[in-house]
């Protein structure tokens, strides 16, 4: 255990799960670790949801994180009736289920903005930090494990820090981060990252000694995501996204190595890189969020200079393959907070290819990430926003077809933007790919349908849009009492295709 | 005119509006100076409008300018049938006819993505640059005059440059500009400033003998637009601003001189810097796009340090004060390149306090500023995106009802999207301030209805967010049957209002 916690006052400091969440009162602030789910605290959540649904005591607590938690966390938590409020990012089913049924209140954040707005006092104090580590240095220093997040930020704002060692996640972690928090305005400084793999901080999140209130010692593992094995629907899409971005280095817009990747996080996004595999291409950077399974394979096919995120993500294999060959892996990662690894700063400077999953896109270019048909939250907006907004290439990727065609992806009208008609390159979907830049409204509606609309829906979609430039007419026509009609469809019929 | 034109070389290139027009062709891309609407060129569109109306020859162009430019050059243009597509941000009454009626086509940019992607090739090749000047060095630069929008941008882009010097322009701008092109991806660096009066760049925009095709004389005024006085609505809307901001300095969230402001065009923001000339604030930094009278005011009250923008867009009152006191306001006024003015990296690390105006806001804080009815253009997004999404605080402004009751610019869903949930901090009307910050939708709607909303409306939007929460309930809870009634209602009524 001195391998893990270097500090003595810290060894005497060790207590029980249930001892740690007993710091945890009524109508607190905690903010933890984690991301996309690794990296979280697991034993504590536990011990405090078990508490709570033992005694039957009353306790509420507003709940922060990096992005989504295993259901250690968000599971127990919700399902304890114990989250007031959560922000921001999350994916797991009995959070989202609280969330829809308005029992907990969410707010859905950019995920580079939380940790700057939580110095700056927009969500109050931060009561106490939980924070995942491998280790604790002699000077009460944190070496975090899986993700950084929004540790380094919690852990300087929170008046108390627990943390929790887990010995399940590898000592060889340590070193893989680059830990900065930039001044707040008006101090701020330049982030001085001018290459992917430019190292601006320190290997171990700030804290100190007296800071940390109990050390918990935990091996469970983090609870990973399955990855969707690659179907052929996502090799089209891949395959159409790689001979876009051939073209354009075909036509000395991007450089023959590209420019530095970002990735959002699922099976989609894991087979686009994959795709990556087999092209051509070499000598990638990728400056994203999540390091998924495919990222690994870039590596081990030498295709890849740099992979900088905030968080390992990888499958339960993935994850065994991580930490098999974790000496060759850690020398290729680099793991910072998200507010740098999503800053908007960096992504403009570096000229971020941003590849994202969209929900549902419609014929102007506008995309829906978040509220299905409108209202039920999915999972977040997540990085999406920091890459998409910023980025030198803003690409969105979705099938074009859901619910096993009685949704169609493409609809006149998104029925909840993320990501807005300004902001929008290129749209991939497994029929082909439209390329919005420098289009109005009425050219992109064109190249939507006909590129990237599923024939089931093509002659629907012409049809709104026809009548919508003869009736409507304008820059961008639409005829309001119909928007949603194809949404109104499903909800009521269960498919938006028109029953014959 | 050696004042005015210092090389030998470009005396000899001196040639009539009608003989630079001549270099204009069918199908080029004319890429000018001007924003809103300030230092654009005039003699020689006004010659090609006329060539064109006089011969009746096809011409097409694409138009590309920093934001929107007066009417001798989109007015003139557009009636002339010249425009085929028109980027970015525009206001002329003649263009937005063409725009809605589909004629010309418009792609509603960022301002600050216009130029570098110019530079990245989204656009093609510029074919020639027009550019209004103050003067011209004798090294063949030159020396803008009232903005430098995308000007930098598209000389070092374009084939050919036509230069309009403009005598009616005084020579004591000279100074005033602070140019600065950032390298593009993989090789840009940080751009170096770090407070609002840091100046970066050359007061000339580097261009060469070589490169400028012709000169012309002109000394036609700027067409400014008059600024409504400030009437009652606008006092009170920034009296709820400026008393949420003393509020937010008494809790330790903002310094007790503020952060840098940004102000968007219009009477409106206009009015709202005028609330600051009798506030108790002091030493203000202004980091933002355009120059308006009230700037003046808060110099001449000795409150402002540096107002930096890209553009002086004063009344014509404001513009001969401007001139009658250039000395003293030179000093305090740097004029950048809009891409600099608007740089998503510096107004995150200056950490702005962004302030545009909506023309609607939706009940959970969804914020439409460009299309009418979600179909006709009025001027574009402009910087609002560029500031909103980056900013410290992102405020907007809209009287809470427009056409003399009835429209309620606080709608149950917004017809058009250019501002996300995720994005806006505070929403001001007449009526009071909702502050959104780490709110969920259900909490958003309630503080907006209440404090926002005008009371005509108040129990139309209970009723559907009650309603909304009963039927569908989940996250952002909407009645996609109704979410556009508000609109259709006014569409086929001319009211909002349900009539009895």
């Amino acid at each position: 255990m001195r391998e893990r916690i270097r500090n003595n006052e810290l060894l005497k400091k060790v207590v029980s799960p249930e001892e740690a969440a007993a710091l945890i009162k009524d109508d607190m602030n905690i903010a933890t670790s984690g991301f996309t789910p690794s990296g979280y605290p697991k034993a504590v959540p536990l011990a405090l949801a078990k508490r709570v649904e033992t005694s039957g005591e009353k306790l509420k607590i507003n709940l922060l994180t990096g992005a989504s938690v295993g259901d250690e966390l968000d599971g127990a938590l919700s399902r304890a009736g114990v989250i007031a409020k959560r922000y921001p990012y999350q994916t797991n089913e009995s959070l989202r289920l609280a969330i829809n049924s308005g029992e907990v209140l969410y707010s859905d954040i950019h995920l580079s903005h939380m940790a700057q707005q939580v110095r700056y006092g927009f969500y109050g104090k931060i009561d106490i930090a939980i924070i995942e580590a491998v280790a604790i240095t002699e000077d009460g220093h944190i070496i975090p494990s899986t993700s950084v997040g929004n540790s380094p930020t919690f852990v300087q704002e929170a008046e108390k820090v627990i943390v929790e060692v887990n010995t399940g996640q590898p000592l060889e972690l340590e070193g893989i981060h680059d830990i900065y928090i930039p001044e707040d305005p008006p101090n701020r400084q330049p982030i001085p990252i001018i290459k992917a793999d430019d190292r601006i901080g320190t290997t171990y999140i700030p804290c100190g000694v007296d800071k940390i209130e109990a050390v918990v010692i935990t091996d469970i593992k983090d609870n990973v995501r399955p990855l969707a094995p690659i179907d052929e629907i996502s090799e089209r899409m891949a395959g159409h996204l790689i001979e876009f971005l051939e073209n354009e280095v075909a036509h000395g817009r991007l450089p023959k190595n590209l420019l530095p990747l970002q990735s959002g996080v699922g099976s989609v996004a894991n087979a686009v890189l994959g795709g990556l595999v087999k092209s051509n291409f070499e000598n990638l950077d990728f400056y994203s969020e999540v390091i998924q399974d495919s990222v690994f394979d870039l590596i081990d096919a030498d295709k890849i200079r740099i992979a900088s995120g905030t968080s390992l993500t990888p499958s339960e294999n993935g994850l065994i393959r991580f930490y098999r060959n974790i000496n060759r892996y850690r020398g290729k990662i680099i793991l910072r907070p998200q507010e740098i690894s999503n800053n908007p700063e960096v992504a403009r400077r570096l000229g971020s290819i941003a590849m994202n999953t969209a929900i549902e896109v419609d014929i102007y270019g506008n995309v829906n990430s978040t509220n299905i048909m409108g209202s039920r939250m999915m999972n977040g907006i997540g990085g999406s926003g920091d890459f998409a907004r910023n980025a030198f290439l803003t690409v969105f990727l979705t099938q074009s077809t859901a619910k096993n065609g009685d949704i169609s992806t493409i609809v006149p009208m998104v029925s909840h933007v993320d990501h807005t008609e300004h902001d929008i390159d290129v749209i991939v979907t497994e029929q082909g790919v439209a390329d919005l830049r420098a289009l109005a409204p009425r050219e992109r509606a064109k190249v939507i349908i006909e590129n990237c609309a599923h024939p089931d829906y093509k002659p629907l979609l012409w049809d709104y849009f026809n009548r919508a430039v003869k009736q409507t007419g304008k820059h961008t026509p639409h005829i309001l009492q119909e928007a949603f009609s194809w949404h109104v469809r499903f909800l009521e019929t269960g498919t938006m295709k028109i029953k014959k």
